[in-house]
């Protein structure tokens, strides 16, 4: 094959999830189509890498420092949320329910694959303490997510803050049926008075 | 969410088969990715786009036209192996059994997609009929490369030249029990005494 193809198709390689395959099937599209949606492409890559920062107050992606939520007045400044990552903070910013402020670890504490405390952005968080009356860690439910959070609740603890958790329980549309133990403990523990 | 990151998740969303959570898995890790991968991505797609030419000869794509495997006097210049795409002259190639030259279509004639005899290559390949001996036609076993097949078959007639087409049959690996009706008549059609 041909190098420019053969390189290309290595750089679309590195891409999550994108094997030989499809990343030939990208490779023959990027050859395929025109001159600009090519040229848009790489200059969106380019652009993004260049232009999206890491909020100084709550380490989310933003094209300016600090970013919209840490500068918006409008918001209730009492309230934190943690999440792991920007993904996390867009889908719960999208139910609209949730109009406090946030703070993004950066990552999960994961000894095995080598990220403890320091790797995250708690050193951040701790700084932001002050005159926050609610602290709502909305870690993912895995093993690493509930250590993280049990780690930051100690961390809070001595500032006598109120910390939640987000619930876990059956997913709506879910089954019982196939639920798997855990999340039935899960749902049990939380059961609410209706 | 931010700009930037909604313009390279639109454009990586033009990708075949990519869809908003697969392009957003791709965007987030252009941003957490270095900037060396991601300059060597957007590079590679540049790159690719302006070095790669189309053979003025065989239609193939090369780097230098005529291409590599049209120059190359070590091969079977009597024969063409007529393919749909240069994918399909890749995966021929890869068996290092066919030592004669390519023709590439860019297509198959298919009408109901607008694709008819003049998308084709088919001027080009009509000029290169002079002195072969054997037009060996690699279309896919489709409705639509059939059809290519027969209609190429009756433009290289006049011209006395052995017309060949890749046998369909069985796959290596594959079970009687599964095949479906078409491919066992196709087998049985062409069967070979052993």
């Amino acid at each position: 094959m041909i190098k420019p193809l053969v390189r290309l198709i290595e750089a679309f390689k590195k891409l999550p999830g994108v094997g030989q395959k499809q990343a030939e099937r990208f490779a023959f599209f990027i050859v395929k189509s025109s001159q600009n949606d090519a040229e848009n492409l790489a200059s969106s890559i380019i652009n993004a890498k260049k232009s999206i920062k890491t909020c100084s107050v709550c380490a989310s992606w933003c094209e300016e420092s600090p970013c919209e939520v840490c500068c918006d007045e409008n918001r209730d400044r009492k309230k934190i949320c943690v999440v792991e990552s920007y993904t996390d903070l867009q889908v719960i910013e999208k139910t609209g329910k949730y109009k406090g402020l946030y703070h993004v670890l950066l990552g999960v504490l994961s000894p095995l694959d080598g990220v403890h405390h320091d790797d995250l952005t708690l050193k951040l968080f701790m700084k932001r303490l002050d005159k926050i009356k609610e602290i709502l860690i909305a870690t993912n439910p895995t093993v690493e997510g509930d250590a993280t959070a049990m780690y930051i609740s100690q961390l809070v603890k001595p500032h006598n803050i109120k910390i939640t958790r987000l619930a876990k329980g059956i997913p709506s549309g879910g089954s019982i049926e196939y639920s798997d133990e855990i999340t039935l403990i899960n749902a049990l523990d939380g059961r609410k008075e209706i």
